[in-house]
C-alpha cells in the first residue's frame, strides 16, 4: 500500500476512537501540539528560514500565530457549545448536533510555511472537530514540514496525524474513499483540479480550497482628494508587505480621476527594490505576470523583479479580462473610471474575492450604497478605510468568498467557524439517555449552550450575561 | 431568451432588493404565501387528487404541513438570530453574519406534490434566507404545480418567484451563471446528474439533493424475542405507509436469527393488496425492482404489484450489492445475520442513509455501542425503538445524511437549519455603523442573539431564560 493509502487507513481506524474524544481531551491535545511546536520553535524557525526568504521576524510571528490558532480551537472545543446542540421534546424526542466528518486531507500552503501549513489553521480546525488529519506537505519547504510533522506526531496518537509528500500522494488522498473532506490553500489551477477530482469520486466530498484573489480597493473621489497621499502610503505598504505574497494582497485599485494619486504611488513603487520571494518558481511566475500586465496596461512603473504598478482605463480593463488575473507578488493595477457608473460597472464585472476595500471620506459612503451592495455579493470581507492584508484570528472573521476566491463561499478558513467545515449534522430520535453524546444528554452535564424546544439555554460561560 | 433564462435574470434583478428585505418583511411574505395557499386549499387538494393517487386525507395533511413549514421559517426570520451574527472589537472591528447566496433553483419532488414541491421546504427555506426561487415543476403533477405557482405569484414581488417546466429548463437553470444554489428531491440518478452539472460549471455551485435511501432497521436479539410480533406490526405499517413512497421508507431489516419474525411479517405483507402508486412510471419501476429482488433473495412473499417482502442471508446480501438499491415502494428485505459480528459487518458495508433504526430491549443497547458508532457515520438520523417514516418539522430535525442519501451530508432539508443551505458568510471590517446591516449595528436594534467578543448575548426571546 502507498504512503497515502496506509495513512488513510490508519486515519480511518483512529477516527473510531478520536471521533468520540471529549472537548476537554481534544483541547488538551491541541494545547500539547502548540506547546511542542513552541518548545521546538527555534529549530522550526531556523529551518524555515533556510528554506524560505521570509526572514526570522516574520517566521517568529507566524509560529506565534500557529500556536494561538491551536489554542483558539482548544478553547472552542473545551467550552463545547460550538456543536450547535438542539433538543426538541416533540411527538418524538429529537436531538442533534455537529459531528466530525471523518479523516481529512490538508494541503499546506507555500506562502505560510507554519500558520497555513502542516500545523496550520486547516489542521487545527479539523483536529478540533474530531477529524484525523493527513497533511500533504508543500514542496516549497519540505524540511520545515517534516520537522513540524515529527513534533506533532510526538504528542498525537497513532493515526490521528500523518504527513505525506509528493504530487501523486496528494491526488491519491483526494481520491481515497476513506478521506471525507479536503482543505487546501494555493493556486486557482491547483484548487480547481482538487475540486474536480473530489466531485468526480464515487462518493463526492467537500473541498475547501482558498485560491487567492486580487482584493479590489475602491477609493471614492472625496477620500482621494482629502487623503490621497496617506492612502498611497498605506496602499504601498499593503501591496509590498511580505513581498506581496499574501492571498489578501491588494492587486487592483479602482478610482475616478486618479491623476496625482497614480504619480504618488508610482514614485513609491518604483523606489521599492527587489524583495526576495518565497521560491524561485514563485519569483519566475511573478516576473512573467508583470511582463503580461506591462503589455496590456497603458501606464507602468516598476523595477525588474521589484514592486510593480500599472494603470489603465476602465475600458481597457473591461476589454482584457486577463487583467483580473492574480499576479502573486508586490504588484497592483490602478483602473481609472471616468464616472461613478463606470466604477459600478467594473465592480459588477469582478469575480469572487476574499476581500473588497472601500476608502470613503466622512459621509461619502452613503452616496455609494449601490457599490456596497455589489461588493457584498463579491467578497467574503468588506474593509473600510483600511487595507485587506492582516487577517484577525477572531470568532467573527470571514476568510472566504465566492468562487474563484474559494471553492466554497459558504465557509471561512480563519476564525472559529472554520471548524464547521469538517462536520456534519446527526440527529438521535427517542434515544436512551445513556447512548447520547454528553452534549445531548437531558441533564446537560457539559453545561453548553443548547436550543431546547426552540429557545436557547445559555452555557455556563454565557450564564452571567444579561440581555441587551 | 428561454423561460429559464429570463426567470434567472428576473431573479437576479429581484435579488438586489429582496436580498436586503428585513426578517419582518420576509416573515410577512411567507405568512402571506401560506395564507394564500390555504385560501385556495380546496382547489389545490382537488387538483392534486386528480393528478396523484395519494388521496384527500394525505393531501389535506400535506397542505397543512406546507403552511406550517412556511410559518416555521417566517418565525425564524422574524426573530432574526438565525444569521449567526458575530462582533469582535479587536485591533480591527470585525462583524459577520450569514447572507443569502442569490437566486436558487428548486426541483419539486414527485412523492410530495405540496410539502416538497413548488411551495415546499426548499422554497420556504430559500425565500426565508432572502433568495429568489425558480422552481422546476415535477412532471408527475403539472396542474398542481401551476396552480400553486400562480397562487404564490399573486403575493410575491416580481422576480422573487417563478415556475418553469420541462427537463431542458431544469438543466438550463442548474447551468445558468446567475443561479447560485440548487435544491432537489428525487432519484439518485437525477440528483447525481445535477451534482455533476453544477460541479462542472465555470463557477461551481452547491447542490442540495435528497436522493432517498433504504433506511436500515436493526432488530437486536432480545428485542426480537420480547416483542417480535409488535415490531412486525409496526414495521409493516411503516413499510406500507403511503404505498411505501417516502424517502424514509424502511427497505432493509437486519436481525440475527429471524425465524418466526420473517413468517409473521410475510403473513402481513402478502395480505397487503395493491395500493395505487403516484404515477404509472413509478409503479412500473416498483414492479421491476420487486422482480429484481425476487431473482436475488432466497425467500420472498409478495402479491403482484402489492407489498413485497424478501429475506436473504448476510452472505448473499454482501455478495450482491444491488440488494442495497432502493426499491421505491412498499417493499422490504430482511437480512439474517448468523452472528453479532456479521451484523456489524453488514452495517459497515452500508452506504450513506437518511436514517438508521435500532430496536433494542431494556439494557440491550449498551452491548451494541460499536453498532451505534458505525451507524452514526452512516446516517443523518438514528431512530430508537421506532420507525423512520414521519419526519418531525422541528428545529433539531436532521433530514440529511452521507452520500448517496444526499449530495451534501453536512446539511438538512427539514427543520430550521435548512435555511443555512442558502447562505454564505460575509464580514464587515471597521464599517461605519450606518452601512452595517441592522443585525450587526452596535446598538443591536433587532435585539437578536449575537456573539460579541466571544461571548453570546441572548436575544430578546432568550432573555428570560436562566442558565442551567
Amino acid at each position: 500500500m502507498s504512503g497515502a493509502g496506509s495513512a488513510a487507513h490508519a486515519a480511518a481506524e483512529a477516527f473510531r476512537t478520536y471521533g468520540w474524544w471529549s472537548g476537554k481531551q481534544k483541547g488538551a491535545l491541541l494545547r500539547a501540539v502548540a506547546a511542542r511546536l513552541e518548545a521546538g520553535g527555534d529549530e522550526i524557525v531556523r529551518t524555515a528560514n533556510e528554506e524560505t526568504a521570509l526572514g526570522l521576524p516574520r517566521l517568529q510571528g507566524e509560529l506565534a500565530r500557529t500556536g494561538n490558532q491551536l489554542r483558539m480551537f482548544a478553547g472552542l472545543v473545551e467550552e463545547g457549545s460550538w456543536v450547535d446542540a438542539r433538543i426538541d421534546h416533540a411527538r418524538a424526542d429529537v436531538r442533534s448536533m455537529r459531528r466530525p466528518v471523518g479523516p481529512v486531507a490538508v494541503f499546506g500552503a507555500s506562502n505560510f510555511p507554519l500558520a497555513f501549513s502542516v500545523a496550520g489553521g486547516d489542521t487545527a480546525s479539523a483536529l478540533a472537530a474530531g477529524c484525523p488529519v493527513i497533511v500533504k506537505a508543500h514542496p516549497a519547504h519540505p524540511k520545515t514540514s517534516r520537522l513540524v510533522g515529527r513534533l506533532i506526531s510526538e504528542v498525537v496518537p497513532q493515526g490521528v496525524f500523518a504527513l505525506v509528500e509528493g504530487f501523486e500522494a496528494g491526488v491519491e488522498l483526494v481520491k481515497h474513499p476513506l478521506i471525507k473532506a479536503v482543505g487546501f490553500t494555493g493556486s486557482r489551477r491547483g484548487g480547481r483540479a482538487l475540486m474536480d477530482a473530489a466531485a468526480s469520486r464515487a462518493e463526492p466530498i467537500p473541498v475547501y480550497a482558498e485560491m487567492g484573489s486580487i482584493n479590489p480597493v475602491f477609493i471614492l473621489p472625496r477620500a482621494l482628494r482629502e487623503r490621497g497621499a496617506e492612502i498611497a502610503a498605506g496602499l504601498h505598504a499593503s501591496v509590498t508587505l511580505g513581498a506581496g505574497q499574501f492571498c489578501t494582497n491588494p492587486g487592483l485599485v479602482l478610482t475616478t480621476a486618479a491623476g496625482g494619486f497614480v504619480d504618488e504611488l508610482a514614485k513609491r513603487m518604483s523606489a521599492t527594490p527587489c524583495a526576495p520571494m518565497l521560491t524561485e518558481s514563485i519569483a519566475d511566475a511573478y516576473r512573467a505576470g508583470v511582463m503580461r500586465f506591462a503589455s496590456l496596461a497603458e501606464r507602468k512603473a516598476f523595477v525588474e523583479g521589484g514592486a510593480a504598478l500599472f494603470s489603465t482605463s476602465a475600458r481597457n480593463f473591461l476589454a482584457h479580462r486577463e487583467l483580473m488575473d492574480e499576479v502573486f507578488g508586490p504588484s497592483t493595477l490602478i483602473v481609472e473610471c471616468e464616472s461613478r457608473e463606470r466604477l459600478l460597472e467594473v465592480a459588477r464585472a469582478l469575480e469572487g474575492q476574499l476581500t473588497a476595500t472601500v476608502h470613503a471620506a466622512g459621509g461619502e459612503i452613503s452616496e455609494y450604497r449601490d457599490l456596497l451592495a455589489v461588493l457584498e455579493t463579491k467578497a467574503g470581507r468588506i474593509v473600510f478605510n483600511g487595507y485587506p492584508t492582516g487577517v484577525e484570528v477572531v470568532p467573527a472573521m470571514v476568510h472566504g468568498g465566492p468562487y474563484p476566491a474559494t471553492s466554497d463561499g459558504r465557509s471561512t478558513s480563519v476564525g472559529t467557524r472554520a471548524i464547521e467545515r469538517f462536520t456534519r449534522l446527526v440527529a438521535w430520535q427517542d434515544a436512551p439517555d445513556e447512548v447520547l453524546p454528553d452534549e445531548l444528554k437531558e441533564s446537560n452535564p457539559l453545561r453548553i449552550r443548547r436550543m431546547v424546544d426552540g429557545a436557547v439555554i445559555p452555557s455556563r460561560e454565557d450564564g452571567d450575561q444579561s440581555p441587551t
